[in-house]
């Protein structure tokens, strides 16, 4: 098969493991039998440097041509004194929000091999197998209005506006994925406070009669805030609206052990699909060939499952990280006691020889 | 000294644990030599049954004629079908404005006997003295319009709003803390997506420079719930808005390793101040003996503190839960290696004659 992958390599980090990507879907095709076709495009600081605007309109065609994209990550401090509307953040935004990515899929898994450094004990990070569904493009990202007001600008509102249209498909998204998974889904919201968290509520009560295989129960979000530190193994999947979703994914991903393994989804209506490392664009050790590129990796993993439905090729990368993990290696943000560290270049050798 | 303080036990544990904050005062009251008038009144489940109304006008006109107020918890299954305008949580959620409670303050230390119950490793959970600064009757909480529009009441709105006035009373008091304290404030928002986060940070920048000897950084609220995790040792005053207070409050309370030890203060402008356990009202173990009072025990000591001006007498209620812990005693609920399980009366008792 061929397919059209856009790599969006974005600032600081994203570029050394955005080839990280690229190695593994080249391995994936000499062993498979794919063509993969890479078109490299600019977002975030680097656009505003090369295009003065962090999406800039070539980008996005790119993106919408492609079968897939796959992003590394935005931001750094050389972009930090711009106004708010004009930083690299906006070109992930706009990107969400212009390709209609509204279901953002964060899997926290455990890592056997990396339990002890998480900051839970280890009886309690181990068991750990969670997807956190997080609305993408709703809530008060985009509601309007989102102003100051008044005579001296003394008062300032941001809207957090839902359509039940909106709720609707990404409850059903999380529904089919705990019923393709353990079965049990957990909805967060604020149903004693929010209106909007009551018609969440009420929307979720109503898909569930479509899905008797799915046990459903509804959390606070302050109660799922302390639940996933104090027994996140009793979660299978997790869906919340856009801001909670925020909160409580980076949250979670603090129980594995590291962030500079964990993957993220975020998929349209249409099945295109941008897949991102959880973690950010690391400036502090950019360009030192000491980043982590096994989120990067695992999300190309991702999204060959997800967007190209080649699961058994996906999966060879799940398997190589983990072989690699297992036989001792692990990049300097990784903890494992008597591991061997090494530079970003040799770990993507080391995953894509095993691919 | 004479001093009326209002007592609202609430709904399940609350009427136990309420008998403990009494037993306390007359044991600060004995000893050096104040006199403290009890007044008790109903609010939440406990007012619908009696008045009808989760927060009764006689309830509300006592409180506003103490010197200070302690509340046990409110809520249980018994109301949880009525429709949410009626429930319980209302009687807090109006309380906090009408009395305008917009400072509400958690302390989270870690104690020494309890920190092996947190899910957090000890080296981690062991190092931890901060005071989470939430704003309380602004934002999402109490924002117009929140309501469902469209012709088929397809649309769902909340409003986060806040007056320039509200942000800086919070800040303000936060600073305080803070040169109070370690000197160090953290400032938690949501800057890079929300206008109401921009104007917030503007503000305390503004407010640092009438506090110079108080280090102020900004971090956004993703980061902070994983930073609770992975460090929170690094926190000394925490400061943020309503939502956002309400999520990380609770997130860090499962730091010290119980719930069940952990105090808040909600103060007004005017000074009058309420004062609640961090837990709930705990409908499973109420009227069983087994509830744990020393959160109930530890928002008096605070009371005595913030809002009638004993610092010693708060202090000596605060020195006697430490003894009776290093003297091997705990409720159920606290996971002790090697210490005696205590019921509530006989924990109230240990803790009265230390006073
Ligand atoms: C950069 C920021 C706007 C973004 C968000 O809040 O969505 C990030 O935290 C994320 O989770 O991808
Ligand atoms: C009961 C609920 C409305 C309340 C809140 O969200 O403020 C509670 O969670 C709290 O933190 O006191």
């Amino acid at each position: 098969m061929k397919k059209k992958i856009a790599i969006l390599p974005g600032d600081g980090i994203g570029r050394e493991i955005a080839s990280g990507a690229a190695a593994a879907l080249e391995a994936v095709g000499k062993r498979f039998g794919h063509e993969f076709e890479l078109e490299y495009a600019d977002i975030g600081g680097a656009a505003i440097d090369s295009h003065g605007t962090p999406l800039p309109e070539s980008t996005l065609a790119l993106a919408k041509n492609s079968d897939a994209i796959l992003l590394g990550a935005v931001g750094g401090l050389k972009w930090d004194s711009l106004p708010s509307a004009e930083r690299p953040e906006r070109g992930l935004l706009a990107i969400r929000k212009e390709l209609g990515l509204f279901a953002n899929l964060r899997p926290i898994p455990s890592f056997k091999t990396l339990v002890q450094s998480s900051p839970l004990k280890p009886e309690i990070a181990g068991n750990v197998n969670m997807l956190i569904v997080r609305e993408l493009t709703g809530g008060l990202y985009f509601g309007k209005p989102s102003e100051r007001r008044g005579d001296n600008n003394e008062v300032v509102v941001d809207t957090l506006q839902y359509t039940r249209a909106e709720i609707e498909r990404i409850v059903v998204k999380a529904f089919e994925f705990a019923k393709a998974r353990d079965g049990r889904l957990t909805s967060v919201d604020k149903a004693n406070v929010l209106e909007s968290s009551r018609m969440w509520r009420e929307i979720v009560n109503e898909k569930a009669a479509d899905y008797p295989d799915v046990t459903v129960d509804h959390m606070y979000v302050d109660a799922a805030a302390m639940k996933l530190i104090s027994n996140p193994g009793q979660f299978d999947v997790i869906v919340t609206e856009n801001l909670f979703g925020d909160i409580l994914s980076d949250e979670a991903s603090m129980i594995t052990g590291s962030l500079g393994m964990l993957p993220s989804a975020s998929l349209s209506e249409s099945g295109l699909g941008l897949y991102e490392p959880v973690h950010g664009s690391a400036p502090d050790i950019a360009g030192q060939n000491k980043a982590n590129p096994l989120a990067m990796i695992l999300s190309t993993a991702l999204m060959l499952k997800y967007s190209l439905d080649m699961r058994l090729e996906g999966e060879s990368i799940e398997r190589a990280v983990q072989s690699v993990l297992n036989d001792g290696y692990c990049t300097p943000d990784l903890q494992m006691e008597g591991s061997t560290v090494v530079g970003t270049d040799k770990m993507i050798e080391l995953v894509i020889e095993r691919v």
